[in-house]
C-alpha cells in the first residue's frame, strides 16, 4: 500500500469540485460535489439520532431504492435539520438540480448538509451553488482539495487521504475526505466522510465492510453514542480499476482482505484526523483496553474512559490522575475485578505504570509531567477478564473548547 | 413544614463534630462525626461503580449485618480508594477507634472518605482525628456547622438544611448535610450526604423511601451513571420524636406521606445545593421532560440533555442553541417523534418557545440573551408520547471547570 495524491479524485473516474455559494457569510467554500463517470456501488452509514436531518432522510430513502449512485452534493454552513417539510423539499430540490445538470436521475444523487440546526436553507444560494459546482468539476488534486474545503465548518484543516494497493495484479485506489471538529469533542459530532474507490466491489459486500469498519473507527471516537442529526459516511466503488469483482462470498480471500484492510486504513486515518482537529484540542488521546471478557466490554470501557470530562481535563492539565481513568472505567457498567487492573500512561517521552494488579505504583511526578507534556498520549487499561481488546480515540478538554462552544452561533 | 437551625444535630438525640486532623495540608477541617444517643434505624445508598472505595465496602458489609447504627465518621482529603488490602484495614481501624472511644461495637459505625484516589490513608492523622472528634461532640448548631465543614473538598460552601414537621401530634425533625462539587459536574461526583431524623421509622421502610428518593434527586443530577468510587447517602432515624412507628405497611397514610415528603424535600435541597456549587458553575440548569411514554424514558432523556457538554457550554455562553438540546435528546436512545417535540427556555426574566410540534419558532436574540443571562435556567422538552415526566439538574461548563480539573492534584 502506498500513499498517493488527490483525495476523493485519486481513484479513476471521479471528478470533484468545491465552491463558495454564499451560505457561509465569510465567503469561504461551502459546497462540494463528487461525481463518478460510471454508476458506482455505494454503501452508506448515517446517524442513529432520533432527530435526523432532511438530507439524511433523503439518502436513506434513495439507498433503499438502489445501492448504485453517481454523485454526492454537500453543503456546509446549514445542517437543514429540524426544518420540517420545507427541509425535505429543499433537499429534494438540491438533488434534482444536480441530477438535471449532470444528466442523472435525482435518486442517483446523495445529499449531505452540516452547520447550524433549525434555520431554513437559503435555497437561492444552494441552487446557484449547484450551478457553480457542475462546470467546476475536475479530476486533479486541486479539485480534490477544493471539495475537501467545501465541506468543513469549524475545522482548522481539511482532512484527505488516498492510497493505492495492488489487488490481483490491478492497481486499486481508495481516497477520502472528511469533516469533523464542530461538535466532535466530546459529543454530537457532525461528522461527514466520503470515500471513493475504483475497485470493483459488490454493493452488499461494501455495506458489510463499512458497517464493521465504522464500528471500529468513527464509532470509537469520543463522540460515539451521541451522534449528531447529520452524521454520514459514504463509500462509492465504481469498478474502473478492472479487478475481479469482490463479493461477500470472497471473505478470507487475499483480494477481499487487501481491499478491506486498505479501506479500514483510509477510514481510521480520517477518524483520527477528525480527533486531532477536535475543537480546542491540544492533545490526542488513545485509550486501549486489553484483557476484556468480550469485545463489547472492551469497546464500552474504552469509550467510557475517552468520554470522561475529568480524564480529558486531566490530560489537558498534564496531570497523571489515573484514579479518574479507573473511576470512569468502573462507572462504565462493565463488570470487572478492580484488583486485577493494570494501567499505563505513555507517550513518545516514555511509559509510566501507575497501577499493577489493582495496586498503585509510586511514580516520579517530574517523569509523569515529561511524558504527559507530549501531544499524543496513550492510556492502556489491562483487565484480566478475557482476551478481547478495543481502542478509542479522543482529545482533551481545554479552555478553547468552552470558548468555541459557548458562542457557536454568533 | 418549617425550617430550623442545626443541620444534622437539629433532630433530638444527635451530636456532631468537625475537626482538622492534618489530612488536608491547608489546616482546614477534614474530619466529621455524627453520633446518635440511641440506636438508629439506618438506610444507605452507595456508589454502583465497579471500583468501590474501602469505606464503601465496609459500610455495605456492616449494613448487611444490621440496619441499626449509632455513628458515622467521615474524612475529606483522601478517598481511601484503590488502596488495596491496606485501605480495608485502615477503614476497619478507623471504625474500631471510634467505637472504642464511643463505647460501641465497630459494626455500629459507618465510615466515609472523599478526596484523592490511590494514596494510602495517613492513619496517624486519621486516628488522632478520631480522638479529637469524640470530645468535641456537641448538639448545638455550631457543631452541626463544624461537621458540615469537615466533609467538604473543593466545595465553596457547606450544604446543610433542617426542617420540622408535625406527624400525628408530634414534632419530627429531619436535618442533613452534604458535600459535592469536586467531580460533580458533569460526572464522577464524590457525593456524600448524611440525613438524621428523630422520627420513628422502620429500617425497611427507610430503605425503600431512600431508594426511591435517590432515584429522583441525587441520580438526576448531571453526575448520574458516572458515580464515583465513594458516593454515599446515609439516613439515620432514632425514634426520639416519639411518633407512632412508620412502617412500609403504612404507605399511603398521612404520617407516611408527610415523613416521606419532608425526607424528599431535604434530599432534593441537598442535591440542588451540590449542583449550585458545581465546580466552576456559573449557571444552574433544570431540564424537565414531559409527555414521555414511560418514566424511564423521561429520566433518560432529561439526563441526556443535562449531561451534554454542548448544552452546558451553550448555557455558559448564554446562547439559545436549542438544536443542541434536541440533538442530545435524539441521541439518548429514547424513541420519540421529533415532529411532535416542543421546547422552551425560561428564567426569571421570561420564557421563550423555540420549537413547537417540531417546527422552529423564530425568536428575538435580544430577548433570548436577557432570559439566558439569569443564573437559573429551565429547559422544558415536551414530547407527545405519553404522560410521564422527569426533572434533572445540572450546571453549565465554564472555563473554571477546565481550570479546576486540569490540575486537581496539585
Amino acid at each position: 500500500m502506498k500513499f498517493v495524491e488527490g483525495g476523493v479524485v485519486a481513484a479513476k473516474g471521479y471528478k470533484a469540485a468545491g465552491v463558495a455559494s454564499g451560505i457561509k457569510k465569510n465567503g469561504a467554500k461551502d459546497m462540494a460535489m463528487i461525481v463518478s463517470e460510471v454508476p458506482a456501488a455505494t454503501a452508506i452509514m448515517t446517524t442513529q439520532n432520533m432527530v435526523k436531518a432532511a438530507p439524511v432522510l433523503w439518502d436513506v430513502a434513495v439507498m433503499e431504492k438502489s445501492p448504485v449512485k453517481r454523485a454526492v452534493v454537500v453543503n456546509s454552513g446549514n445542517a437543514n435539520a429540524c426544518t420540517g417539510e420545507k427541509g425535505k423539499a429543499d433537499t429534494e430540490a438540491t438533488a434534482k438540480k444536480a441530477a438535471e445538470l449532470l444528466g442523472l436521475a435525482p435518486e442517483e444523487v446523495l445529499v449531505s448538509s452540516t452547520g447550524v440546526i433549525g434555520v431554513p436553507m437559503p435555497m437561492d444560494k444552494v441552487l446557484a451553488g449547484v450551478e457553480l459546482l457542475v462546470p467546476a468539476l475536475g479530476d486533479d488534486a486541486d479539485h480534490g482539495s477544493d471539495a475537501a474545503q467545501g465541506i468543513i465548518t469549524t475545522d482548522l484543516t481539511t482532512k484527505t487521504i488516498a492510497v493505492a494497493v495492488e489487488i490481483g495484479g490491478k492497481t486499486v485506489h481508495i481516497g477520502g475526505m472528511a469533516k469533523g471538529s464542530g461538535m466532535i469533542c466530546p459529543n454530537m459530532a457532525t461528522m461527514l466522510a466520503y470515500i471513493t474507490t475504483d475497485a470493483a466491489v459488490e454493493a452488499d459486500c461494501l455495506k458489510k465492510m463499512l458497517a464493521k469498519i465504522t464500528q471500529d473507527t468513527y464509532n470509537m471516537m469520543s463522540v460515539d453514542g451521541d451522534m449528531s442529526t447529520n452524521d454520514t459516511v459514504v463509500v462509492m466503488a465504481n469498478g474502473l480499476a478492472d479487478n475481479s469483482l469482490i463479493t461477500a462470498a470472497d471473505e478470507g480471500s487475499e483480494a477481499y482482505d487487501k481491499f478491506k484492510d486498505a479501506l479500514y486504513y483510509v477510514n481510521e486515518y480520517l477518524a483520527k484526523s477528525i480527533i486531532r482537529d477536535g475543537e480546542g484540542a491540544t492533545k490526542f488521546m488513545e485509550v486501549e483496553v486489553r484483557g476484556a471478557a468480550t469485545k463489547a466490554d472492551a469497546r464500552t470501557l474504552a469509550k467510557a474512559v475517552i468520554k470522561s470530562s475529568l480524564v480529558k481535563t486531566a490530560i489537558f492539565g498534564e496531570d497523571a490522575n489515573w484514579g479518574r481513568v479507573l473511576s470512569s472505567a468502573g462507572a462504565s457498567g462493565v463488570v470487572f475485578d478492580p484488583l486485577k487492573v493494570s494501567l499505563t500512561f505513555a507517550s513518545s517521552a516514555g511509559m509510566l505504570t501507575l497501577l499493577n494488579d489493582g495496586m498503585p505504583i509510586p511514580f516520579d511526578e517530574d517523569e509523569a509531567k515529561e511524558i504527559l507534556s507530549e501531544r499524543e498520549i496513550a492510556i492502556t487499561v489491562v483487565l484480566q477478564e478475557g482476551g478481547e481488546k478495543a481502542t478509542a480515540w479522543g482529545c482533551d478538554l481545554s479552555y478553547d473548547y468552552v470558548k468555541i462552544n459557548g458562542d457557536y452561533r454568533t
